[in-house]
């Protein structure tokens, strides 16, 4: 997908000395007000970045985000509270919009301050006015273990929807992923735009899960400013939607330490918190991972983590087919020449588990990654 | 702890042709009646073992079991289910017991029926009468991926109580672990032993946590023959409780490629049911089971994994207290020295982490252990 960005964003980023090198921050704002529409974290530790941000979006005329990399923010008490708002109160003077317009992200460590005095220097080194926007520079600025920046973008008539994206671990989002935002120049009403990204936020971020632990900072927007005028809603749906199901494939396969993004399509369940539920068990599951990762056709660690679904007594193991790729290996079994031919699929960059429960018509598919050494080692290594 | 055991069981132990080397089968039966009481996984992709076992406890006069090591027989269809029957019919008759009175487990492969010929072969050979139970003997027989036996015993006036369990991985049990038998010459009233295992199992297994994921076998059961005659029942309640923490102690610290068990202390919760999820929350979380791993004191990822509590709002940051040993990390941050104290403190065999919620007076502790690149390694390699 090549590299269109949408008009009427402007933005930079910096090195503020949060990270020995490389960007650590990024601000994109929208040259003209905008619609805009917000989720996050449902966390009860969630910190200041989010409680501020979610108290301002309510109001659906967020023109951009700030985003400090490498410091959460989180569990730092009044200082950390009074921190954020100086940073954003900083930052929307630069960029020329009023701080409750700005929504403003933080992601990294927990429980340690900002280092202030590096920010504000930082920030008054700052260029201005604030160049056009590099989206792709954004996307760097505001990764932490990701191996590599994620965007996208896609054209939805007249107007371009641009994503970024960062996360790789402590991901199992309830309302976002850790950082996504997404710019557009499509004219979109507030309450419709709203109702959109909830639609697409559940069947992409709230489909993904790395390691079951949820950030603290979780936080996805979408900022609208209208410069390509009105767009058919279904079409703009549909872009938003493949723009945030590519960032969510690409936030999987980079997953701390992952080796193969999963992808658990589970079909033939009573409705789709069901199906969602059935998803989230198999991905979830340590046993299924280090399967994966062994190149493992064990369908029986997909059933057990079916199994887990105690209280869904409508699953009978006997109405249950279980396919690894194309192969059916439950019921029945697999003979030795399938079961090969599973392992060497499993070997592959993505694996697709079909779980059908034979219940009903309800689906939902979720997205994953396998566990690794690798993900232990990284996380065993990263301190605070 | 010496190994003493209880009167009047007798049992053996065999290789069956499951296992390369060692013993993979049990049977160790009262030569009297007995009162019992079993509990067993709520998963529904549950086993023939555990529907048989279950059906027939109801009547609390189970005398003994019955175990086939490295094969669950479990997702096996009608076949699965007529080959549990015969196992357990044979084992009764060699035992001298009635079918209904044997307790079978079975543990390990998922989908693969018995090798009948060669348990027919080996139950045949089994020597009769069965000689005088040898409980260390029946703790090596379960093991699967366990790197030690697991038994022990504790006196309660006259009486003995020997226990035994295995159980490395694939670990949360829900009602038991994976496979865990007390032995008692005590005499208890059935109803009364019921009531005391249910609570005993409720504060041990159900306290424990390796991986999150629960198996399809999970069976506990006490064996109470009455033999050295009456006791005092808390004193029973106490010496049965100290058994199983003990056991639960030794599975959590040998959980699969585990260096380290983890003691999750919840304090200060709304309710008993309160602290186990927080606990569980902790306990289960993959980035704070790689950093006790990795040494770090990181007590931000505590207090991430208690925000996941995102139902309970009475859970307030700034009322939470978060100690790894005895050094209190949270609220207030650590100094350098403290946080060195607590890295060398983590580089133990034990680790206690305390959160107290400064809500009430609910509190629960639960067990488990680090995740390492063992246990990724073990469960990527250990095959259908």
């Amino acid at each position: 997908m090549q590299f269109t960005a949408p008009r009427g964003f402007r933005g930079t980023t910096a090195n503020l000395g949060l990270k020995e090198t490389g960007d650590d921050f990024a601000v994109v704002v929208s040259e003209v007000p905008c619609a805009s529409a917000a989720v996050f974290t449902r966390s009860r530790f969630a910190g200041p970045s989010v409680t501020l941000s979610r108290r301002d979006t309510g109001a659906h005329r967020s023109r951009g985000m700030v985003v400090i990399s490498r410091n959460a923010n989180v569990a730092t008490g009044a200082e950390g509270a009074r921190n954020a708002e100086e940073v954003r109160r900083r930052v929307a003077g630069i960029a020329g919009v009023a701080p409750e317009e700005l929504v403003i992200g933080s992601t990294g460590v927990i429980g340690r301050p900002y280092p202030m005095e590096s920010i504000r220097a930082g920030l008054a080194a700052l260029p201005l006015p604030l160049p056009e926007a590099d989206f792709p520079a954004a996307a760097a600025a505001i990764m932490t273990t990701d191996t590599r920046a994620k965007h996208v973008s896609a054209r939805c008539g007249d107007a371009v929807i641009t994503g970024i994206a960062k996360g790789v671990g402590m991901i199992e989002p309830n309302m976002a992923t850790l950082l996504t935002f997404f710019f557009t120049d499509a004219e979109v009403p507030a309450g419709e735009l709203d109702a959109i990204f909830r639609r697409v936020v559940e069947r992409t971020f709230n489909a993904l899960s790395i390691d079951t632990d949820t950030s603290t900072s979780d936080t996805a927007a979408v900022f609208a400013n209208g410069l390509a005028g009105p767009v058919d809603p279904a079409a703009f749906e549909e872009a938003l939607y493949a723009c945030a199901l590519r960032l969510v494939r690409d936030i999987a396969s980079d997953g701390e330490g992952a080796s193969t993004l999963i992808e658990v399509r589970v079909t033939g369940a009573r409705d789709t918190a069901q199906a969602k539920r059935a998803g989230k068990a198999v991905v979830n599951s340590p046993l299924v991972k280090t399967a994966v990762h062994g190149r493992d056709p064990n369908w029986g660690r997909v059933a057990m983590a079916l199994g887990k679904l105690e209280d869904d007594e409508d699953i009978e193991p006997g109405a249950v087919r279980i396919a690894f790729g194309d192969d059916v290996l439950y019921p029945g079994g697999a003979d030795e020449e399938q079961l090969k031919r599973t392992a060497g699929y499993l070997a592959g960059d993505e694996v697709v588990i079909a779980v059908d429960l034979g219940i009903g018509g309800g689906e939902f598919t979720v997205y994953g990654c396998d566990l690794t050494e690798g993900y232990v080692r990284l996380n065993a290594d990263y301190t605070t």
